[in-house]
């Protein structure tokens, strides 16, 4: 093996330093073995019996030596240096080594006082590992000092960036595993040193874990060349230090010496930048290979085969200690050659040796308040909402692209915290395309490269985050938020399904972190989607998918929203209430085509408070039970709906319509599924319990059934919506195609009001003839009936 | 810049060859601006007039005319070589490019005879481009020659590599956009040329276009150093050749060049690989960097504004030229600039100057079998799925781990198809973890870096495609599936959704594919969702997500199909079904862990070919109308169910208890909405118009309710699955948290049959009872309580 660059491992740590840090590494190396195997005797006290080893044995072995390694080094720099550091645990499975470290330094005891710092604690602390209702086997929300589970692999860059950013004194060390490394978010993610600016940012520190094998194979990178991985990580922009072997006096001494090699070098770009009146390009950023074996320290063979070392360390090393008379003799063997009874006194606390180099208080990272991002948020402030939003002329008698006012209202949202330096606006290069581009009026688009005269908006302290991929700019923005900051995440409404995964993992850590009581409330996840399935007219099919709602819709209820504003100004309303928010994710769809105002400022936030609600100005008869509901959610149904309506006025005045928008979408889900849901008295007040109730709403129109299916007159509710019929054409096509337009409305209301069909026969003639010459236009004019864009309400 | 490695640009050219591919290159960029504004007079026989322009303008000119530049030398090498190539079009939005080189070769006119091999061709060509109905920006399906899209970016190496496994004769020039190169799925598809076994597969030639900029950002692969870039690429593995420069005469040499260097190297390697006994490393494959001004040749400034070389000509550079005469004349005089009266004679049909150097037939790209998979498609050989099928003594009564009972038959169909070498097995290092590892008897996991002791089953030659990366995965199988071959994706069921967004463009390029008559069928790209939601026992809430059913099925119907097989034979004929389908993605959700056999392999064909039925055997008093259905659909809620009627037979056994197995999820749809829906009538024969319904579903619950709200029966019919209860905890625990275990089921039916509740009180105080037990038995023990896994319906 090629070891390039590897320092000659000058003896950084006095014989002091190198006992007490081996004594630390030893003893979170026992406790994360212990973790997997023993239900009781957690000091050994006695020979190890059966009844002492778990029945079923589960958890994962091989990273943890290796975690643990990385964890007393950087602990060591942190007290000799007073560094404020956090620490990210990309590979899978590390659980045994945070719960180990954590529990250690006194951080795990302190937010789970049932997990005592004493013999009883290490009792627990084994037995809830990867036991029913216990704790999982990564290192999941109840890790202290984690913004990373690491279940499923490849945003622990990502993440250690976001917490980096606008973080100017704090080191993230992220330790990226090497199958990790072969996932394809990680794999851009090396790219964000070009993101980070050393003079207002903090650092990151990546340490790449080569053990070399993932589940059952060997991984990419160890089997490279060693000319090749340099290259490579080069070519990413790191300056490697190498620390390669398995002998733990050398690598302790190696380690040592790259970790304060690498931190120095931090400090002196940070320095150089720090005192520079301007950017100078991307900084050549230090990072740590460790080459160690898999397994390390673990069980070299097991029934005559290799495993440490090998991929079969990956789990559970011993298979049968409880049965098996030798595995059992094997595994204490194992767990005595880390001398517990020199880690931990009679009361089962660690010795003083263990504990030397380990830091106090909040420099300790499993109690780093960055890692519990709460404890240091700040409340954004917010620009009134009541200062951008459009007049109302009459209901659709004003136009504006709904993004475009609310870029203005994000430029205030700037403004006004520039100070704070606590909110991020991000995007896979679409914040102009989404029209989102006043916000460059007061702040620019990271960029640390080479800028050329012929670029826009580009800054090294642009507070706008562009990359084209979507993966990173949700692992940015979640280790934005979960140490404690603001964001928004601008996206393709089709293509933000790139990040379905990552979103899941999300709402599943909200969802636990919502329930744990040292968790403080951090700021929600708000997605707006625009360039949505409406507006494709050229880019067509494969730019048309309106599904990431569904896909929400199944997450966890406490956590989720979905809004759905008609206009501009709706769309202020509820993008102000989604940056208030806290512990959410929050889903906006929002046009940014021209499109019309419906309600003044005062009357959005009436209606978006309530969610949902009767627009009695679009309706006749008010006084009366309808005769038929149309109700929309979205602003290309909204448009058609209204439109319907006033040809129902105009052709059957007699007809009592009743139209209701709802922009909540939530709000249709019944009360005891979801925390916004509408009560049945409530739903029934709106939908009636026995009239036919047509209902355009943006997406696939199935989603109105899931979540409606339990309502009184859910039989007589006809959804139209995105049926997958989507082509390179028109927006009135669009919606032609998909029976969404005005005229099929018009003909859904005659058709399922009883008896209308019989007195309203040549209306529906009307609404058919409508359609053919809408087909006959386009083919001849490329181009939507001019009609139809006529939006305006009173005529 | 810094120029590394950039050849001295020698004369290959002839001068006669220099201006055949410059004419080549001249009349498809000539052919590209056209479909972006032209609507008449396309061969400007007359002066412009606002009459010949479009009136919406709409598409993307920036990336064309460098995808016509490697295009034209492409072909140049094909005709000097007798080259087998494809082309693989990695920018999005390249449409009018290969719309315009197709065209060219007369591949367009074959496949779409309506747009002719003339002047008339031409008009219609242009007029359909990004037009109401027309054709879309991007290399759709209707694009001959493609398998790829760019609708989405990402996916072109990935889709590149898939089509030149097992393809020893091909070469996959593929045109990496420098945009989607910052996409995580690009940035680790890199890596496959460490899959690419020189010695039985082909070559792909990754040319990364650096153009620089994207829609309103520069690149970052353009703006890193050139030292930088040239680490990172030798990183990745490769050897990169440097094309860079704007003086076209300059470039066409210096490409013409490169690419005659990069294909020697390709024969180099291959020969020398063919001509080995073994293997001998990963082989350094050639790349070309091709660094070209973005909208190059086209108007450098408009408005005063620079246009050429910036992200100003990424759409339609010259804004409004129907509308203003200014615009219309620079317009004008940028499309003359091509000369296009020496490119075209009077009949609108190419010179011999422009054809010179493009190939014929089947050597002409858009003419390549292999982008129409289904012209050279080959069935598989399937081995018997009775010869596999596990004896059923009783139901219940034996038990098999499913998948690994179907990876005996996989193994099998890899020896059956071991000639045609047309068949792959593709998994993130899961096969084994899947158990699946049966197929390790046969074929190895392709492994061409080195190979140490501890290894096993890695081979050069393997056929089973492991690399931690679910986008890569996915992303050869379809390159793999398009170009005419066969796989499976073996996944963890809730990581699957990381692929959530290439499903989406997959499923969307089938259907448009299905309805283009010159596609060949090819074959379904077939999920095996394994380890999933109901057994994470220690991975836990994290690694639990059962919605990527739920996304499909919100797919277009002729696309998508679902099964959930019960047991391991019914899994072996729905996998046999699946390997046989066209044109389809099927999900298969199955189990990997120990579970009963409910029907032998007669019963189990009989069974699915249905799709779902009663299942007599389990209910009782079969002569009269049921009580009460008892519904499952997927393994553990058929457990479930089962267990629950055993109880009812005991217990309640007047109560006459019909049970319903479901194994292909769309026949719960209306056969309107899906080929497989069942018809009203055939729907109401298994779950009657009147009887409560107890459904116990795999999934998110409401999936059920979301495919049969149309149905009579469903205000009656009452669904458990998983609603988001998740930990780490054993298999019935589970089943608990989520209230779909057989006491919560029996108390549902006893809850839901009017009139039952009073008599059966003291069954439902025993179901109540027995959860009770299950929580005291969990807490004590860490384990389920015995009697749960007794399985065997016969006591």
């Amino acid at each position: 093996m090629t070891v390039l660059g590897a320092p000659a491992a000058p003896a950084v740590l006095t014989s002091a330093e190198l006992s007490q840090v081996d004594a630390q590494w030893r003893a979170a190396n026992y406790l994360a073995a212990c973790q997997i195997y023993l239900m009781d005797n957690p000091l050994l006290e006695t020979p190890l019996e059966p009844e002492h080893v778990k029945p079923r044995l589960l958890g994962h072995w091989g990273t943890s030596p290796g975690l643990n390694f990385v964890y007393a080094h950087l602990n060591r720099a942190i007290v000799r240096r007073s560094l404020n550091a956090m620490f990210v645990t990309g590979p899978g499975h590390g659980g045994p080594a945070l719960y180990a470290n954590t529990w250690l330094e006194g951080s795990y005891s302190e937010a789970w006082p049932e997990v005592s710092y004493d013999k009883s604690g290490l009792r627990t602390l084994f037995r809830q590992f990867s036991f029913p209702g216990g704790v999982p086997s990564h290192v999941a929300p109840q890790v202290p000092g984690s913004i990373h589970e690491g279940g499923e692999l490849g945003y622990s860059l990502a993440h250690a960036y976001g917490a980096a950013f606008d973080n100017p004194h704090l080191v993230v060390g992220c330790v990226v595993g090497d199958g990790e490394a072969e996932t394809g978010p990680l794999a851009t993610s090396w790219h964000s040193g070009k993101f980070l600016n050393p003079a207002h940012d903090g650092a990151v520190l990546p340490i790449l874990h080569l053990n070399g094998h993932k589940i059952a194979n060997p991984t990419v990178l160890s089997r490279i060349s060693g000319t090749e991985l340099d290259e490579l990580l080069r070519g990413y922009g790191y300056a490697p230090r190498y620390v390669e072997g398995d002998d733990p006096a050398v690598m302790h001494q190696a380690m040592a010496a790259a970790l304060d090699g690498a931190l120095d070098e931090i400090d002196g770009i940070q320095v150089r930048a720090r005192a520079a009146t301007g950017p100078a390009g991307p900084a050549t950023w230090p990072m740590i290979v460790l080459r160690s074996p898999k397994g390390w320290t673990g069980p070299s063979l097991v029934d005559g085969k290799r495993v440490e070392g090998s991929w079969r360390s990956h789990q559970v090393p011993i298979p049968d200690a409880r049965g098996n008379p030798e595995h059992r003799r094997q595994l204490e063997e194992w767990l005595r050659s880390y001398r517990p009874e020199l880690l931990f006194d009679e009361e089962g606390r660690p010795t003083s040796e263990v504990t030397a180099l380990i830091p106090r208080g909040d420099l300790r990272m499993g109690s780093s308040p960055h890692a519990n991002g709460g404890l240091v948020l700040r409340p954004l402030r917010l620009p009134e909402v009541s200062a951008h939003a459009i007049p109302l002329v009459s209901p659709g008698g004003a136009v504006a692209e709904p993004t475009r006012v609310l870029g203005r209202w994000l430029r205030d949202v700037f403004a006004l915290n520039r100070k704070a330096a606590n909110f991020r606006l991000f995007g896979p290069d679409e914040t102009a395309s989404n029209r989102l581009d006043a916000v460059f009026d007061v702040t620019g688009k990271t960029w640390l490269c080479e800028i050329e005269p012929v670029d826009e908006h580009l800054a090294a302290d642009g507070r706008v985050m562009e990359i084209l991929s979507e993966n990173l700019c949700q692992g940015w923005l979640e280790g934005y938020l979960l140490s404690g900051r603001h964001g928004l995440f601008s996206c393709y409404e089709a293509f933000v399904h790139i990040v379905d995964s990552m979103l899941n993992q999300h709402v599943k850590w909200l969802k636990v972190h919502r329930g744990i009581p040292w968790r403080r409330p951090v700021a929600s996840l708000t997605y707006l989607l625009t360039s949505h399935v409406w507006r494709q007219d050229h880019n067509g099919f494969s730019h048309q998918d309106p599904g990431f709602v569904d896909h929400v819709a199944n997450k966890s209820p406490e956590v989720v929203r979905v809004y759905l504003p008609p206009d501009a100004n709706t769309l202020l309303w509820v993008a102000e209430h989604c940056l208030r928010s806290r512990d959410y994710v929050n889903v906006i769809v929002a046009g940014k085509n021209d499109s019309p105002i419906w309600l003044d400022g005062e009357e959005a936030a009436v209606h978006c408070a309530r969610g949902a609600g009767i627009w009695e100005w679009a309706g006749t008869h008010p006084d009366s039970e309808p005769d038929v509901v149309l109700a929309c959610a979205g602003d290309a149904p909204t448009v058609e709906v209204l439109a319907a309506a006033k040809i129902l006025r105009e052709y059957l005045p007699e007809l009592a319509v009743r139209v209701v928008n709802v922009v909540d979408l939530m709000r249709l889900q019944p009360a005891a599924e979801h925390p916004h849901g509408m009560t049945d008295r409530e739903f029934d007040a709106l939908f009636t319990t026995d009239r036919p109730v047509i209902f355009a709403y943006h997406g696939y129109p199935w989603l109105i059934h899931r979540l409606a299916y339990r309502r009184a007159n859910h039989d007589d509710m006809h959804v139209r919506g995105y049926i997958e019929h989507g082509t390179t054409t028109t927006p009135f096509d669009m919606l032609v195609r998909n029976d969404m337009d005005r005229f099929q409305l018009v003909t859904d209301v005659i058709d399922r009001v009883p008896g209308l069909v019989a007195r309203a026969g040549a209306v529906r003639q009307r609404m058919t003839d409508a359609r053919e010459r809408h087909h006959r236009w386009i083919v001849e004019h490329g181009d939507d009936l001019p009609e139809v864009r006529d939006w305006a309400w009173e005529s």
